[in-house]
């Protein structure tokens, strides 16, 4: 089980999972160089493994027979489904039960396939598994915010593979987005995300790629070298209201931008976040505008960014639009 | 030069470099696994090669000869000292100059030193010479922040070393600490800080050793494994307000800190950061508590923490405090 934990002084929420804590030991297996490796055995993502992981919430079934799209419980989850929050004090803190969801997409039934070799009607079929299961877990009425989320390559296991969670505290870098966006809301009266998009295809020197639906563009204060977000044109706060249309021009979008990370950096590990409204009607967010983050994990200030929240990007945005734009 | 650009949504400031922009290429030599290496060639941090760095803003002097701790310019500073900040507009967007200075602390003439092997003496001069430095560079009216940074090992140069930085913007964590010093502050007309020294002395568990004027303690909400503050217990805003009984025991409690991360992780990679109020009279808070966190990089959650702003740290904190006293 683990606790939601809230940090006095900045308010933050960090999970701290306490049902297997780690040792000393634990860690002095992972010293870096961090070489992740795949697991030993049989890969439980596999085809035909169905059994080792816990019954799916959801399956994309091929009409031949098998699956194309696969979605289980994890088996280590960050936030457990099972119970209340007991919000309660602890001396001067405060604490809850981490209560959420945490599900595995597993991407592709191919053990070597990625994203960036990916047929875009494949990442049409994740983006279907995704939109699927928010609308199943928005039912629950305990979870406040979605995150959908990939670590590229998967640190215990190379098997394609994204991460859905469900939560019951709103992150901090939402809360964050969330919070200007509606003190601009209140200057302006207009989306501070759609005069983004506005300026930037106005501008043409930080875009990457548009496709109909969308804008694939370099932030103007990127926090990374290749930062990259992919924004629908149209104003909206929920990713899971997407349409039919979209998805499959937004699988074309991700598919290239990912071919383009691929070829310029030689397959490199990166992340990307799905960032979009809190849920429940006392949450949710119309002035928000539902987007991708994406980031290349090439950086090397990672001390300095922890020290002080500030982030050093010794590429800019202009650059970086402009490799990822020519290497099309 | 850099440049501070504001993140529009969120209203942090993220710092551009763009004299020397890195491309695709510079980034394909450190593809992961990392792993830092020395330096080809002669150290430049190493006595008789002094030639081949800045001229020293600082340097004390041994009584027989030579020097014991070395302050200069960074060769490849963050911040730029010469200029206006030339605070501007860039279409709705938000620039200015990255004005600051960026000294690198050469911390012993010994190359293959470390922190943790370090005589209690050492380290009381190097925290000397940072107290020094500090109080030139306030007299610089155009600084706002200081900040004192070590990573361990150094990405570069392996070469015992750490950054004192000082910069015209205050730096979003350090922000968000202060935004919470004062709001409690204004709710108890107490400081938050000092009541979780006494919170935490109080309850023992989360205590890794006390000296006389320091608290050395994981928090409450770690965001890290063995993550661990040290803490002047007599409330104080500024570190560089230090006096020298205070920096003889900070520097006995910071070496039996670091050997006891040494000792019971096998040398791990770690940073700390000194955070200390904003300076100059209209940026000064006295209601906030300086104190020095250290972090050991040995986290796996990285594309997590990233993608939400959300950490999860799998050891608790009464476990961290506890292998952190029992190896002492």
């Amino acid at each position: 089980m683990a606790e939601l934990r809230r940090e006095p002084i900045t308010r933050m929420w960090v999970v701290i999972t306490n049902d297997h804590p780690k040792g000393p030991s634990d860690y002095l297996a992972f010293k870096p160089p961090y070489r992740p490796q795949d697991m030993e055995g049989p890969c439980p993502f596999c085809p035909g493994n169905e059994a080792m992981t816990p019954k799916e919430t959801f399956i994309l079934e091929r009409p031949g027979g098998g699956w194309s799209v696969r979605v289980i419980p994890n088996k280590f989850p960050f936030f457990h489904i099972e119970g209340g929050f007991d919000r309660r004090p602890e001396g001067m803190y405060d604490v809850m039960e981490a209560i959420g969801a945490h599900e595995i997409v597993v991407e592709a039934p191919d053990h070597k396939l990625n994203l960036a070799i990916m047929e875009p009607q494949q990442i049409e079929k994740i983006l279907f598994a995704y939109r699927e299961r928010l609308i199943d877990l928005e039912r629950d009425r305990r979870f406040q915010q979605f995150l959908i989320l990939k670590n590229y390559p998967g640190v215990f296991n190379r098997h394609p593979h994204s991460h859905i969670m469900a939560m019951s505290a709103i992150p901090r870098r939402i809360d964050e987005e969330i919070w200007g966006a509606l003190d601009y809301y209140q200057r302006k009266e207009r989306c501070i995300f759609c005069d983004i998009i506005k300026e930037e295809i106005l501008m043409k020197k930080r875009v990457i790629l548009e496709t109909v639906h969308f804008l694939i563009f370099s932030p103007f204060a990127s926090r990374y070298p290749f930062e990259a977000w992919i924004i629908p044109k149209i104003h909206s706060p929920d990713f899971h209201h997407i349409n039919e249309e979209e998805m499959e021009d937004l699988s074309v979008g991700m598919q290239s931008l990912f071919i383009r990370f691929y070829k310029l950096l030689s397959d490199p590990p990166y992340s990307f976040a799905f960032h979009t409204s809190p849920i429940q009607s006392r949450f949710h967010r119309p002035e928000y505008h539902w987007h991708i983050e994406a980031r290349l994990r090439i950086g090397l200030r990672e001390g300095f960014e922890w020290g002080t929240g500030f982030f050093v990007n010794p590429t800019p945005p202009e650059d970086s639009a402009a490799f990822l734009r020519e290497v099309g």
